[in-house]
């Protein structure tokens, strides 16, 4: 016990394991009921979770937070809805606890099982929007684990609240309150001690900026999943059908610029440049999108701000796009490859053996033929949920379902069998 | 660049990752070449490495290391026969990658796969035995994967020699003599900086004792799988079949006691205590083991050692045994629970509703009815091929095969589909 910040997260992630037995057994229809009730229970008390939201905006507003960050925090009675919605949702979907992926039978008779269970404690990091409290433990409870919690100081008193809620629902219908654990304290140390509570904890999932995600996997001894970061490609081939890549990529751009999936670079192959890069970057120009491009971009349209190395590896997360002028498509290839994060990148053409190395050759979570990147998400994979969406190889890659809180263990029958 | 080790470590990181580009798109034809190949380049050259691995276990004997430890340093003609053999086996066997796991269709027309590919590179980190060079390297290829191997200072010619084997042979069948990375520098400090190679290393597998595997665990960023520390129980119930268990708990404990899937505590119900214990004892101790026992068990069987609390929690990897007798079914779950180490947990009954219970309610990797826990190993599950044996729950739990070395990416097909 290094701390004080230490005790009481001990004490937490320690309860969280221990509800997480009960929940490991729990039926789908208990969890499902208890979704059901963390939803009735949220919208009753919409005026206490909006009071105490209050607190936080009020404090946000003095602290000088921006009007983005004030409307990721803020919650209103509609809002609060969604957010008992999406659990309603989530109880309709199927449970992934308990299924039997594969049985089979060895030559001596054992007859071995992967089964499906639960991860058993989840961690999760999450900055300003206190929504992510609610969807984070529904779909750990879905899935039949336990929560470790810790938001962002900035909406701590919303956090309380919808905690305080969800565990008493819990409560009511025979998990127990101690499944959802808030670390209330927010100093950056507490986080440091809760990375390493890995006697108790199975997995953390930090959901935020570059900063955090960095400050995760340098001090965790727990598991991390990586969620994130997305410097997108569309590369728009020689043999694109032009009208295609032109909707596909301002699509891609335009639709929602400041989440993961969305393009932060199209490269053009020089054979189509001429013709096609004009009226495309007239176009993003009129979505107000700024555009950054090389050299030979800015032949062809010389209103484009020179783009400098540091473009090629930026998620603007913004109305800004890199356009790079490529040789080939092995340059376009290689560009992927050095500036890439690993998360969506896309080409348009009608060309089969493009189509087939470039699926086959770049190594993100999902590669696309003749489609926005914007499609990188759990719902539009029909997933029915999503936790996040995983740029890391190990365990989840891409968007991530209720599956991936989920693990499998061996079970073997046997009638006596020895080992010779 | 700290220290000249990440230096030497940068480089061969960077190598390993470009070479990965060219294994990910080798063909399995290809693949199983090179397998074939190294193994027999391994036996041209036994003299060679024969040889190496002489200064080695002379350095070892000088330096006063254990019989044990000699012996699992030293190689022999027929061990080298032995390594050779396995990798003929492994391109025999099929190969994972590329493998559509599943594919579906969205109701907007994309369709949707889910793709088995390489990891990328592979790091190991393992202790004295030289075999594993070669297993590592083989299995890596196998799969598509470069290779990054710290093995340790006791077995650095031998690993050496073999490493630069492996290289060539690689080399002359198309495959970049940089897929296999040896780091020569074997301070500890060197792994350090190993651990912190995230941007070209996709996974470290520590192989070796828990001191190895803790430290791989807090200086690590690059995602780890954990393999190894086994405190496995045997529950003989009251229903059991005295026959039956008799003959599991001697195969469990004494097979190959070294090994992390061997019992090292047996549970004995109350209820079946004073016929069963007595007998068992005296053939474990015929066996050469040693038990150590509760007071209860001591009141039966009067030769046996007192155990304390430290004994419950102990992986010997020894002909000892820890026995205790307890109340009930329940009270060997909570102890399980209590001192488990999530490997493989074994019950013996034939009683329908303990059986089902206990596969259900007990959280290791893998569990078991009525046979010996010394089931839990790649090659007895019929995966043909065994890297380790994981006890954490992402991304591998339990034995793990071939499979386990690669992971998903999702490819789209689309014909212009944009997000609304």
């Amino acid at each position: 016990m290094g701390n004080v910040y230490e005790q009481e997260i001990y004490q937490k992630a320690l309860k969280a394991k221990e509800a997480s037995r009960t929940l490991a057994k729990a039926s789908s229809a208990v969890k499902d009921k208890v979704l059901m009730a963390i939803a009735d229970s949220l919208v009753k008390s919409t005026g206490a979770i909006l009071e105490a939201n209050e607190v936080d905006v009020q404090a946000g507003r003095e602290k000088g937070l921006s009007r983005a960050l004030i409307d990721r925090l803020l919650l209103t009675s509609d809002r609060v809805h969604d957010m008992a919605e999406g659990l309603r949702v989530l109880a309709s979907l199927p449970d992934p606890v308990g299924e039997v992926i594969s049985m089979w039978l060895r030559p001596n008779g054992l007859q071995i099982g992967q089964v499906r269970v639960p991860l058993g404690v989840v961690g999760m990091i999450y900055e300003a929007r206190p929504n992510v409290t609610v969807d984070a433990a529904g779909l750990c409870f879905k899935t039949g684990n336990a929560v470790v919690l810790r938001g962002s100081s900035d909406a701590i008193n919303s956090n309380v609240a919808i905690a305080r809620i969800i565990a008493g629902a819990a409560d009511r219908c025979g998990i127990p309150a101690d499944a959802i654990q808030l670390i209330e304290n927010t100093e950056r140390e507490a986080i440091g001690n809760l990375l390493k509570m890995d006697q108790f904890i199975d997995v953390i999932i930090p959901r935020g900026g570059a900063g955090l995600i960095k400050f995760v996997i340098e001090n965790a001894t727990i598991p991390v999943i990586q969620t994130g970061v997305g410097n997108c490609h569309t590369y728009v081939d020689g043999e694109a059908d032009r009208k295609m890549a032109e909707e596909i990529v301002i699509n891609a751009k335009c639709h929602r610029p400041g989440v993961c999936n969305a393009m932060e670079t199209m490269l053009v192959d020089k054979k189509i440049a001429a013709e096609f890069l004009p009226a495309v970057a007239e176009k993003l120009r009129q979505n107000g999108v700024e555009i950054r491009g090389c050299e030979q971009t800015r032949e062809l349209v010389p209103w484009v701000t020179l783009a400098v190395e540091e473009d090629w590896g930026t998620e603007y997360l913004d109305l800004i796009l890199a356009v790079k002028i490529v040789e080939d498509f092995d340059e376009a290839l290689e560009h992927i490859y050095k500036y890439g994060t690993g998360h969506s990148e896309a080409i348009v053409t009608d060309n089969y053996t493009k189509s087939r190395r470039f699926l086959n050759e770049v190594d993100a979570a999902t590669v696309y033929v003749n489609a926005s990147t914007r499609f990188t998400d759990g719902f539009q994979y029909g997933f029915g949920a999503e936790i996040g969406i995983s740029t890391q190889k190990l365990h989840a890659r891409g968007p991530m379902g209720l599956k991936e809180l989920t693990t499998i263990k061996y079970i073997v029958y046997g009638e006596g069998q020895t080992r010779k």
